[in-house]
């Protein structure tokens, strides 16, 4: 590994240390900046608790202390960047920081390097546009925790080289994330655009009183989930017609036209639908115990890498 | 268990036989009719391969011939219905045989029998208004192949009576399924309506180049679909913001709204663009090996219910 050239995060909450853990456990070296102190205090002790964790369900290839060693601290965003291959920006969502963030990371930027963003609410040309190095920047957005959650989107600005949305991808899918590729800006990418198709149906239907908030959730944990956390949508009804996606198609597009048509006329995310739906939640959760139920999510996330994810084909 | 009251299971087909397989493993007597005599003579073994696949991953309490016992297959309907404390009706999606098939059933109910029907596409008001018990019908409605997705939806028509859907719902549960109790009838029900919506929302964005079939399936296979097979939607919400669901509705209803608003003017289901994600999907997948992927997904699913599902809380 010696004289390889290393990999920054800009950018070291929750989201940036996740990062890099993704690029340490890979076997890359890592630069982490934080222009706050307090966060690039808090970077090791992260790490080393979710380390800690990987360790106990069997997912770490090595020691856990070799990964952490390759995850370096470091005082300032030119050390970081200077001499990186790759740079992933994941700064808080605020369109003046991304901006004013991006051009400094330019400032330092190798010729042949480029930078992801880890944004999830703003296209790239939203915070580029006026970088001299503006063809080198694109959205390399993940869920939260990457070290957990392998999707990646991968979102080229109208002005980015398409040679760097290919080495992103290659990149992602060599660190052993899952790249998806979209060829073009648009809001919500595609996670947040079908999570959000999804949830305005549930909206809609909680709202015009069809069921509880546990009952539509029960009918995708306990449903459609168990599929779709192994198949896509796509391949589910590749799967469920005889002669496959088509012969689906033939069969069951007047239905789901016909449900489009009677959509329950309630406009989804209604102030009074949240309010009752946030009750129904603090009735069954607590707001106190909203953080032990955040531990148990990212242990059966864990469980799952280890005892489901790792045999699938 | 003995002097105990037993299923009815009319209509055998894989749908019948995997409800046949939920109640005689929660240990009750089942007895099994289906018009058609190959039917009746698929039970045995197809029941027989399925205890098999539940042995081998351990999901099951008991030997699987003692399961085998308690199933039936009789010669008449009315063999079956009599006598029963409930009949799951799983005959084929035709709505003349619906109402045929229910108006026989009725003949044979007990005073204080119920009949949920499994299907998918029919509100039971459209082939039971003119039944003189039609208010001890409803549509119970599970997910291909119950004995291994839980959830079951419960859907009264506007003449069920209510302690009808109220003793659906603790039956399944009971038999250890998830039952989900829908107010009032809807086309889709909940399932197909959140499964349409989604769907819709992913062909659109195909239709419109945003990202290919297999892109778009890993968005939710490597992504969303993780956290949604063990929490829904609503909870994944309610747990991505530090004050639950009203503070992430604060934060983001604006974003999905801004999504809604710009849903790609593409129809869903577009002839031509189903025959583009056909294509895709037989390049990665021949038909030829269709049948082969099923059994796949079958034996993912084994391995959820065995290795991951049962610690869940």
């Amino acid at each position: 590994m010696t004289g390889q050239r290393h990999v920054a995060i800009v950018g070291a909450g929750l989201v940036g240390a996740s990062w890099g853990l993704v690029f340490a456990r890979a076997g890359l070296r890592v630069k982490v900046f934080d222009a706050a102190p307090a966060a690039r205090e808090a970077v090791a002790g992260q790490l080393s608790l979710w380390l800690g964790q990987m360790a106990a369900h069997g997912l770490l290839a090595e020691p856990a202390a070799n990964v952490a060693a390759r995850c370096e601290v470091v005082g300032s965003l030119a050390e970081a960047v200077s001499g990186a291959r790759y740079v992933q920006e994941s700064v808080r969502e605020d369109l003046g920081v991304k901006t004013a963030v991006s051009a400094e990371i330019a400032a330092h930027l190798a010729m042949d390097a480029f930078v992801g963003s880890s944004t999830s609410g703003f296209p790239s040309s939203s915070f580029t546009e006026g970088l001299a190095r503006r063809d080198r920047f694109l959205v390399v957005h993940p869920v939260n925790p990457p070290h957990l959650v392998p999707v990646v989107e991968i979102v080229p600005s109208p002005w980015t080289d398409p040679s760097v949305a290919a080495e992103a991808r290659s990149l992602m899918a060599q660190v052993g994330q899952t790249p998806v590729s979209v060829s073009r800006e648009i809001d919500g990418f595609i996670l947040n655009r079908l999570q959000g198709a999804l949830l305005d149906e549930a909206w809609r239907l909680y709202s015009a009183g069809y069921a509880s908030v546990a009952d539509i959730d029960a009918t995708i944990s306990q449903g459609l989930g168990m599929r779709w956390s192994f198949i896509g949508p796509f391949e589910t009804i590749d799967l469920n017609a005889r002669g496959g996606l088509a012969d689906y198609a033939a069969h069951l597009a007047p239905m789901y036209r016909r449900i489009a048509e009677t959509r329950p006329d309630h406009a989804p995310w209604e102030p009074e639908a949240v309010a009752a739906a946030d009750a129904e939640r603090r009735a069954s959760l607590p707001a106190e115990q909203l953080a032990d139920r955040r531990n148990w999510r990212d242990e059966m996330l864990l469980r799952f890498q280890s005892r489901f994810r790792r045999e699938a084909p």
